[in-house]
């Protein structure tokens, strides 16, 4: 009972962060037929700044970082974007009105990280003084690759048993390598070894930092809006994926809190590092997965996977999640 | 004798500023023939974080501030936009030679409000330590609004009467909501509601509020370029326009210093209130106005009503009605 | 010998910074095959950022500036622009296989100046606490107009000579005339004037200035993707270009170093002010110089001087002039 009533106040608060406000803004823009809009360069760019921003701190921790600490976590990270993926198909594949790339398509984007989700995340722990290891958010091209490398393969392999006369091997290499050449992975990856190699101290202190928030807000906005606008494609497709797209995040949230619990336990990773690991698990991917998921499993039908993703997966994962797992590990490890 | 000596010293000085020298510097740089752009991309977000930041400011202020202090400067914003037009429509009623849906659309256009003539005059405000309440620039829409639905409904009117065949009622809740979706009007009402709503305190003081006078400085050097750009298709519409866009922003402006003035003996209304009122008054609207007008009266002539208003009406009200209203407000608030 | 130890300790160190950082990191990424790219509207806002940057801290400088003590370093300036456009004419007539044109143009990119290996040079003189006259960037564009008006001239001559029929003169101002239009020269000639002639102070402070590094950054992340984009250009042309791409920045830069040494035994010219003189010298034009040259040399290959100059020029100057200069300067004027 204490519970739920520290976890509504949570909420409450919660949604009165700026955080959320500019995601319902977005959202409230898109409903009243607003014709304001934020150009794709600019767009482009924001996604630039937050991802090089998180991996530059990341590169510059690892430095510090006793990489033995983190080896348990990497492990779970790499494993939760497995599981999600098989668990995702396994489900779909129960509902027999669903096409079956269509389900594993969706299944890999949510298991595939959203990188402002979890900018979103470290933003709240931040406000709630919560620390945690900051080399956390290096975790995510390790659980996004995974979920992503995988989708393609199960589909690939399902797509040529179904056409049986060509024996092509698939290409496992080459959809690892597609993968880290996109966007929003290479900006990353820069970032950190940008971090690990060079003293980018400066310019991280003076440029990418004080940005971050901001640029944030904006993307949320964006967001938003797009959430709003690809409502409809949903109503296109099975109601199973509104009910998929509800109660995923949570679950796979909840299957990495218990993983970071046992990694905390194990070798003390701490309480912020078990809710970003959460919300990495719960958050579903949109800036890296679509465009990866479109060019290499082309009959999958987009309006499933995205309109799930983006109109439902995302806004449970930054409203519902966040909020959950933060109180969550609140009650947990003040214990 | 010594107000003037006085006010010529004071536009002196207000040329040496870098709100006139970037307007200045742009209009060189079109003049010499410079291939200098700045992106549509850029202009468009830099549109958008100087709306946000005046919503922001504006709705984190309303939160603390006297709603019964702000009631009577907000019934006087609303009058100043529809005298201005209905004003504008009577003195170019008596000119024959102006097509009279062209006048209807100039008086609209310099009843609109401009959001960064507003914004610099908030930055001369700043420089002169002359205080205002953080809500007078909330004021803008309501203005705005007003002059636009009003210059719609006039054209809309007049050329019903003119092809008196069809009979179909004008929409005017329509023409408001229009007025509300365009990418200006809907970045400042959202800045306010999330200033209202949430708490962006944190984001405002990191980002918008320090980004501000940058980007309306890069703002002011696109509008001196466009300015000077514009000046050739005044030259194809009659000299009244001309005459019209001289005098009307000096005269809109001292007609809202009156109002601000009684506002200011009877409910305490700032000086610096006072000046914003009336810049807003002389500002005419660049960002919202001309493509409202443009798919609302399609029949009348564009170069008309952009052409005075870019290339003579904000110049006047940038370089001549705010270091004027600022003068004047010094020497009748001072005593 | 231990001129030789320092100066290997001190291009190690280079390699570390971020400056050179980014750059490598975009050629790793290109290298790599990766989707991520900078939207042009960034790039162009970006470039305008610091071309603004530099030309308001010269401008603001030049009036507190003693004009006596720049006037040997401006000659100079417009001498070495002068030279380098003749040696590298020289040189290529030398080498019957390579166009007289291709020739031309390539000397006179090598002879103009790269605002942005200009400005990475005054990052690493912050770096190292080096000072130097804040007027020493506002000597670019005249190097940079002499190198690109003589190429053209030199070019239009030789044109005219080889079709004997038509004999309209060269029209040398509107060559100069078209240098200065260019966005980038406009951009540091705006800036400079507004640095002069208004009070770009508080701006410049909370803008221009704390978002200079941070662009700089990015805008070398861009010229590293190029730069590997280009190499391919380079090996359809001769490997000519490549012996002259790595030897004339180091000669350029040295005959620019010894000149500013006269500098500073005659007028006290500074350290800083000799490094930036030899680095400006060093680097070739990869902003203003090849719009310019395609345009007045259209029968010159542009995968001959842009391949040279961005393919090999700009990182000879960046990674190897830039920490050579500055080794230099410290053994030669701490003496």
């Amino acid at each position: 009972m204490d519970f739920l009533l520290e976890f509504g106040v949570r909420l409450v608060a919660q949604l009165q962060t700026p955080t959320i406000g500019f995601l319902v803004g977005g959202m409230l823009l898109a409903a009243f037929g607003s014709k304001l809009t934020i150009p794709s360069a600019i767009y482009q760019f924001i996604v630039f700044m937050l991802l090089m921003k998180i991996g530059l701190k990341g590169g510059m921790e690892i430095r510090n970082a006793e990489l033995s600490d983190m080896l348990l976590p990497l492990i779970f990270a790499t494993l939760i974007g497995i599981v999600v993926v098989l668990l995702g198909n396994a489900v779909f594949s129960l509902i027999k009105s669903v096409k079956k790339e269509d389900g594993i398509a969706t299944a890999g984007l949510f298991g595939a990280v959203s990188a402002s989700t979890l900018a979103a995340a470290t933003v709240v722990l931040d406000e709630e003084n919560m620390v945690f290891e900051a080399w956390v958010p290096a975790l995510y091209p390790f659980m996004d690759i995974a979920a992503l490398v995988l989708a393609i393969v199960l589909a690939n392999v399902y797509l040529k048993r179904k056409n049986d006369e060509d024996e092509e091997p698939v290409n496992y290499w080459q959809i690892v390598k597609d993968s880290l050449r996109g966007s929003a992975l290479s900006a990353l990856i820069l970032g950190l070894l940008l971090g690990l190699v060079t003293n980018p101290e400066a310019v991280y202190d003076d440029f990418y930092e004080p940005l971050f928030r901001g640029f944030l807000s904006i993307l949320l906005l964006i967001m938003g809006m797009e959430a709003y606008e690809r409502l409809h494609e949903l109503k296109r497709v099975a109601h199973w994926y509104m009910i998929y797209a509800l109660l995923a995040p949570i679950t796979h949230g909840l299957i990495a809190f218990g993983l970071g619990y046992i990694a905390h336990v194990t070798v003390g990773f701490s309480a912020g590092g078990v809710v970003l690991l959460a919300v990495m698990a719960a958050s579903s991917s949109d800036i890296s997965g679509p465009p990866t998921l479109r060019s290499a499993i082309p009959s999958a039908n987009p309006s499933a996977y995205i309109g799930s993703s983006t109109s439902i997966g995302t806004p449970v994962a930054i409203a519902v999640c966040i909020p959950l797992f933060v109180a969550l590990a609140q009650i947990v490890f003040d214990n």
